[in-house]
This record gives C-alpha cells, structure tokens and sequence, in this order.
C-alpha cells in the first residue's frame, strides 16, 4: 500500500492539536493512528513549539501524501480568531514543509460527511468515526475524533472526485454494515 | 560583541514579512541586517514555508538572542484576523524553536517608542528607523521598517527594565544627535 492513499486529519489549536491517520484499502479506510498533541504552559511559542515538532515526528512516522485540516472562519473577538490563525498556521506548516497537499474543510461538511448531518454534536462524531474505521472504542478525545473524522471527509471528497462517482459503493468495514445515510452522503460542496 | 546584544524584529504576515537585526552597542544601536520576505501564489501553505524558511535563516546568519513581534488584536473580520494569526504562528514558531525570547508589542508602542507618537504615520517611521539607527538611507519597505522599529522599541523596553532607570541617556549615532522626544521616551506601559 502506497502512502499515496494515506491521509492525515488535523484538528488544530494551540493546547491540543488532533491528529488521525487513515489509509484506503480497496473498499474501506483503515485506521493507522490517533491521537491529541497537548503543548502546556503560558508561553504561546513554547506551545507552538511543542506543536510543530509533534506534527512533524507524525507525519515522519506515518508518510500521509495529503492533509486535511478544521478551517474555521469564526471567532468570538479578533484576539480569538488570531489564537486560532496562529495554531492553524503552524499545523498547514507542518504538513506543507514536508510535501503534503493540504485542504480545508469547514466543521459543519465534517459533520455532515461522518454523521449525515451538518449540526451533529460531538459524541455522534466520535461513535461514527469508531463505526466508520471499524476502531474497537470510540477515540479518546474529541481532537482526535474531529482529526479523524476531516481524514474521512477528504478520503471520501477525493475518492468522488477521483473517479467521477456520483454515490460510492456500498461497503462493509470490519464485517460492520456502513450507514446507508453515509454511503449515500456525497461531498463536493 | 555576543549576541545576547542582538534584537530581531519581525513584521509578520503571510506575503511579506519584514525582518530586522540590530545590536546594542554602547550607547548606540547598530543596525545589522534588515529586508523582506516576499512569499508568492496563491497557497498559503506554501508561502508560510517559503516564509518559515526564510526567517529561520536570518536567524541563523545573525543569532540574535531575543525577538520583538508585532500584536494585532485587530481585523476586520474573522477571516483576516485568522489570516494575521496565522503569519503570526509562523513567525513565533521561526524564532521560538531556535531559543529566542518572543516579546509582542503593539503598533502605538512601537510608534511611540520611535517617534513619540502612537500615531505616528508610515513616513515617520520609516525618517526616524533612519535617523536612530543612522542609516544611509531610508528602509526600503515598510514591512523592513515596521520590524526595525520593533526591534528599536524592544531594545528600549528592554535596557530600561533591566537598568531600573527612568529615562535614558543622552546619547549620539553616527555623530548625529538623537531626538530629545526619543530619549526621553519611556517604554514602559
């Protein structure tokens, strides 16, 4: 398996940064790696740091071709959106620096990619990345859930627009029937 | 001379990024080095390593010991101040992860510090970078300005914090006196 097909979500911030790996496999995606990046502190440049180095030590390990990454236009007050801005830029850098295309995906196609909806809260995300990568429990924190669950969402937008499919082919994962509500969901707004 | 007498200034943002180097020297601050990184096209993620790449080497070529940053806590909408915070992260990140000390400082602080008015226009800035650093000429842009004068005003903030004195001395650069409103200006809020 080439890491061509490998792709790696990233919920960025600049406390806990998410990550997941996935990899496709014929007709079902695999689950590689999961986990948070939590940089402590009051330093903000120790953090992102911190966050810089964990991201590249993943992406060193696993070789994903491709990024996928939480782009968020919104932000309480411009010190908030600024907080994010600098946690997302230090992700995008990471991935970009060693060769990775990145693409962002707004939260609520996420939502609407994993669990069929775009107002799905966080615990139907976790159970529907558990389900969809056929994991034996639900990620462990919800930055990796959201990391997890912007991988699938770009495997799926890719697979469509790769082959031009209008709905992908049913599938099963790990022996575990697929929704129909997500084989039918078809990502390409 | 160590390098512990060296300040960096960056003027940060995710097309151009102005850079500036100057050391302490006696009653006098030398410049060193000053430019801008001009990142091209229309992906961000390469532009913040094209970015990240370039300040990460004048920080090598001239290891200063500590970094003045510009804080905008500022935009007019969630979309550019996400945009400034991520050119903000890149640039934290650049000097962070080489041991330098990160301080922020407002624009109106920087302005005051330079040219006693936190409402100093462009053009002031950019006569009076020349005359306290006693160049030859005018910075060439304003981003080379901007982070001249950052780090002009952290050398102020910097020396008088830790000499416990309540106003500077007088003092000459290049033979050419500097303004009593510089002297006189105490950084300090």
């Amino acid at each position: 398996m080439e890491s061509a097909e490998r792709i790696i979500g990233i919920d960025p911030g600049t406390r806990h940064v998410g990550y997941g790996v996935v990899e496709r496999q014929a007709n079902r995606l695999a689950f590689l790696a999961g986990g948070c990046i939590s940089a402590t502190g009051p330093d903000i440049a120790v953090r992102l740091v911190t966050i810089h180095r964990g991201l590249s030590e993943v992406i060193r390990e696993f070789a994903p071709a491709c990024a996928a990454i939480e782009t968020v236009f919104t932000g309480n007050n411009p010190k908030t959106a600024i907080a994010i801005g600098e946690g997302r830029g230090v992700a995008v850098l990471s991935v970009a620096e060693q060769g990775l295309r990145v693409t962002g995906y707004a939260p609520a196609m996420v939502k609407r990619a994993v669990a069929g909806n775009g107002r799905a809260d966080k615990d139907q995300v976790r159970a529907m990345v558990q389900v969809i990568l056929g994991l034996g429990a639900m990620p462990e924190t919800d930055h990796e859930a959201d990391a997890l669950a912007l991988a699938i969402t770009h495997a799926r937008h890719y697979n469509d627009a790769a082959l031009g499919v209008a709905a992908p082919k049913r599938g099963r994962t790990r022996g575990r029937a697929i929704p129909d509500f997500f084989l039918n969901q078809i990502i390409r707004d």
